[in-house]
């Protein structure tokens, strides 16, 4: 399968050279100089489980897409932040033809909306990964673990490609899932942003940490009710008791440890959150449907304050 | 007049300096053991803009209260943390007799609620001040700048006693004034420590930089919307619109570059915050009178999870 990946990141590197082991024609598109200009000299280098591979794969600056005129891809995987997802495709649209779809493997809420001026809804798949991938440098992938991949196309005649892109995910070894409702498993994973990444941000701590406190329960439940009842107005219905034990897991488990990936872009890097397509999109979509989201309203606002203070 | 004075922290000790000066019988009782010993020691010493004065005031260590044994004063005026003010009145409550007045001119709400078990409504004076002061160590004041007291008894009955009051004050410059709404003036009041205070504390800035954020219009009216809520319940009419411009004003003035008194306590000293009889003040009232309150809800649960964060 002709394969772009946007974005050569921690996970399009795995995805990128998992699927170019297992004999996909790959193409990589990135934003970053360094990044770029690494993986052209060196090839894609990772630590896969403990072995160094290198996989001579071809990348291409995101300013200079058009040196692939004509080509048309089969699949193209987004994996920029959520919130370079627009401007990333307004760049890589000529590589969409009428026979490409699109596949967003993105945490959090709305990003078909955004994708929706690129690729007809026919071809646009939705997907969760719990697949994970961290960069040591420049071209440079650690791939530790092992993870899965549930997708399902968002229109029902998109289902025939889908199913020919499990095949070749799990050729793959991605362990893909062919969904039946994989909108409900996008609302029920941003349940669990929505809360540990925005709470670990604005509290600066990580995710043991906050589950220590005592306002951690009714904190997590009252953001968790927020998303129910706006995903129950798109036909998703969340079980608010469920999504809770489901988030609350993850206080006590091997990682709780751990940083989540907005406090590293907000309080290490000082760099602009995904918020607006997590609590922010609960809070947009339920202005829109006339549904009072005052906690995913007020933690918006101030994870944005926070932004900007920060980068001050 | 016999005034005792519960907490010779900054402001109390300004009190107690100015009224001791005018001639009043004044007494000091405090919980901190260096400052009772260094007062007892040094007498109360102070810079009094710019001047070095030493006054001789009684002070007793809270937890000796007994030694006043019948002592029973004319006024006794709390300048206690709010959170502190129960703890220190079960200890102080001998002093109180049939005849004893209490004023107090604490930030925030909900004080007169923990009052009323001590003093019956006919005896209790509220107010506000805009004096200031700091403590540059045990016993001794730095007290620069002017002032202004508003004042008024609580219930009808005690309007003669605190005009008496507002002659005492007056003689010791600490310019009063008598109040026909002073409940507007406190909510008011707690509107400007329920913005600034609670915002600066939990996205760690100066009021000068909460003002430069883009969602600081935003976040002040959403507050303030819910004071004025709940105050509207109470038959204080504040007027959002003028309550916010009376706060925006802080975000310019010469003062912006202040951590408020919340960020001191939570950022620099990892104490426990007056939060409680703020925000957590109006959630508490809202709940009480079904007004939906969430951005006071959410704020007091983030400064209490971050309280206790702060101090693992």
């Amino acid at each position: 399968m002709k394969i772009v990946i946007v974005g050569a990141g921690a996970m399009g590197s795995r995805f990128a050279l998992m699927l170019h082991h297992s004999g996909n024609e790959v193409t990589l598109i990135d934003g970053w100089p360094e990044n770029v200009a690494a993986i052209k000299k060196f090839g894609l280098r990772a630590q896969f489980n403990g072995k160094s591979v290198v996989a001579k794969i071809p990348i291409y600056q995101l300013d200079q897409v058009q040196q692939l005129q004509n080509y048309q891809a089969d699949l193209l995987i987004a994996f920029t932040k959520s919130n370079q997802l627009e401007a990333t495709f307004d760049k890589v649209k000529t590589l969409i033809g009428p026979n490409t779809y699109v596949l967003c493997l993105l945490n959090g809420l709305g990003h078909e909306a955004v994708l929706q001026k690129y690729v007809s809804v026919d071809h646009l798949i939705l997907g969760i990964t719990l697949w994970t991938a961290a960069l040591s440098g420049p071209g440079q992938a650690v791939l530790i673990g092992t993870g899965n991949v549930e997708l399902q196309n968002f229109s029902p005649k998109g289902k025939e490609f889908t199913l020919q892109v499990e095949k070749v995910f799990a050729a793959a070894g991605l362990n893909p899932q062919y969904s039946d409702n994989v909108k409900y498993s996008i609302w029920r994973k941003a349940c669990v942003n929505g809360t540990l990444n925005t709470l670990c941000s604005l509290l600066e701590c990580n995710i043991k940490e906050l589950g220590q406190t005592s306002f951690a329960p009714t904190l997590l439940k009252e953001i968790i009710a927020e998303f129910a009842a706006v995903a129950a107005h798109e036909g998703i219905n969340l079980n608010p008791d469920e999504v809770y034990q489901h988030v609350a897991v993850a206080f006590t488990s091997d990682s709780a440890e751990h940083y989540p990936s907005m406090y590293q872009d907000l309080v290490q890097n000082h760099r602009q959150t995904e918020i607006d397509f997590i609590n922010g999109a609960v809070w947009s979509k339920g202005q829109q449907y006339k549904i009072a989201t005052p906690y995913c309203a007020l933690l918006t606002q101030l994870i944005h304050a926070k932004e900007e203070l920060l980068q001050q």
